[in-house]
């Protein structure tokens, strides 16, 4: 029997190393500065390797447990006190075992149910679905955490001036990073309850828009890229579906946009979150974006939104988070409010 | 508000071409029938992949829809009655979109949640665990599908007769497939009911027993193999796991071990499986196994067992199963009862 009423602990997130700004970017890639700053708006970025050597300093595990023990710290945890884990990412370390059990290893968690979900943008919102979901009366205290480290898909060994756009802006638009959230069916010592929480596949007959591959011992096929976007179909439709989640999780809570205290839109870039938010028209709502400094980490940003929310929110301030999945057109939404 | 009760209504699956048996997998791969036959115990298994050409016949999206398919037809549903689809699998076609969102798309399912659970073979519990959790007032009825396809781990222009064992196992234990259930919460239709699932972390402390690594743009880790397996820690580890979690199963239902039907033991390999068995020790109970044909397809495998004993069990029978994940030692199992 699950419980009706979902509330948040504490929050907390991870990032490697020092950011990197678009200066030290086009030095390290050779893009140009003004078109990063200009038309990705994205002014710094993590990365989990040294430009420099090419060595990876930190895995998705290193990250994700990190901003769990940030989380359970700040709720005052012990490991014992969790009754399961869920980590989302779309760039585990290795497919086994799943990166939820090496992170629930390095926490000192044992003996409670594990879970990691393979998703992008909206996979933050998916894991936040799972852990409500997940608590019920045997259940009262849950981690939720998603990451992503970008490193193997970053080839630093390359002479990167003759590749073309669509691969370069893969250097400039995505980070590394992890956050997390305490979830607990019980309110005591609870800085956030979760209200509704949005989750849906909308890709049927649509073509994905952004693909990311993995191979294995064969290696990489010829001729196929790691990771591509299809960017016009992508600012085509994102802002259409971020305004209809926005509009739905009014219409479930009851609220006027006039009632939103906080909004954290979807955070592709700097400049598309810009675009977006201008289309939310939600003006009386304090924004809360963090991709301008992050750069897109994917299953991290809803968390670090949250984590940049939760010492701003107050009794009776209400929230609504959208993020948009474009690899297969997932939309993912949820409010809160503050307590 | 979760339901108490959670019911299977049909089950599928689906395996990619003809079996290959051991004679066909020693000329292959110029590993000794005969040894496979013995120390293996797995007869035939099925690959996503033409061994002759080397192409790649299924994608694990092309199973995993198919075995779906199978399972809503038999439940006589259309794509609008699913309220959800949670795919388990170690072996995501990419790892964006996920494989999931691909098997919706074919399904013609759109408009509900999906997940995908990065798992091994404790997997298909864990979405059958997850899959029960999301069954509510306002989602009824839910598609469950668990598949692996080894295909980018299968180096097939390589000359086999150098490689360690080690790495030969590998082609020997594995095989490619899906199976899925229906589960509802509602009885209606309903070939039998799920009463108990456990599903828990139990790796604090322990390396992994099995690692699967992918790669990106950058290609393998010179001197890195992409799949190993410490059978020794799991040839002393899994038996006992197995036994502890038949007993716990047990206690939980409050069942006695001679009120067991129907077994379904864990399915490594056609010999750890007897090995297993035998340590489980419940005489009365039927055993219902798969791997010897089908080989370890991993998220396929307690699936598969459940479309082998749809057509068996009888109202009131008792069923357990079991199943140990040892990538960082996963505990999994559940009970039924035949309606």
């Amino acid at each position: 029997m699950s419980t009706d009423e979902t509330f948040v602990l504490s929050t907390g997130s991870a990032l490697p190393g020092d950011p990197i700004d678009n200066t030290a970017l086009a030095k390290r890639f050779g893009v140009n500065a003004q078109w990063v700053e200009l038309f990705v708006g994205t002014r710094t970025r993590h990365f989990a390797v040294d430009l420099g050597t090419a060595e990876q300093t930190h895995t998705l595990a290193d990250l994700a447990a990190a901003a769990g023990a940030q989380a359970m710290s700040r709720a005052g945890l012990e490991p014992t006190d969790l009754d399961f884990i869920v980590l989302a990412t779309a760039t585990p370390d290795t497919l086994m075992p799943a990166t939820v059990n090496v992170v629930a290893d390095r926490l000192g968690v044992d003996q409670v149910a594990t879970y990691q979900l393979q998703s992008g943008c909206a996979g933050a919102i998916q894991a936040l679905d799972v852990g409500r979901k997940l608590l019920d009366d045997d259940h009262r205290t849950g981690l939720v955490i998603g990451g992503d480290v970008c490193a193997k898909h970053l080839v630093l060994d390359r002479d990167t001036t003759g590749q073309p756009p669509s691969e370069l802006i893969n250097y400039v638009l995505f980070g590394d990073g992890a956050g997390a959230v305490v979830l607990s069916a019980d309110a005591e010592g609870a800085t956030m309850r979760l209200d509704t929480v949005l989750n849906r596949f909308t890709g049927l007959g649509r073509d994905p828009a952004q693909v990311i591959h993995w191979w294995g011992e064969t290696g990489p096929t010829p001729g196929v890229q790691a990771v591509t976007e299809d960017y016009k179909a992508i600012e085509e439709r994102v802002p259409g579906m971020a305004v209809e989640v926005l509009h739905e999780l009014l219409d479930r809570c009851g609220w006027g946009k006039g009632e939103l205290s906080f909004l954290l839109p979807p955070q592709l870039s700097g400049r598309m979150t810009q675009r977006i938010v201008k289309d939310l028209a939600v003006d009386s709502a304090t924004e809360v974006s963090v991709v301008a400094d992050t750069g897109n980490n994917g299953n991290a940003l809803p968390f670090l939104q949250l984590d940049a929310l939760a010492p701003q929110i107050r009794a009776g301030q209400r929230a609504a988070a959208v993020a948009i999945e474009s690899s297969k057109w997932l939309k993912g939404g949820f409010t809160l409010e503050g307590l």
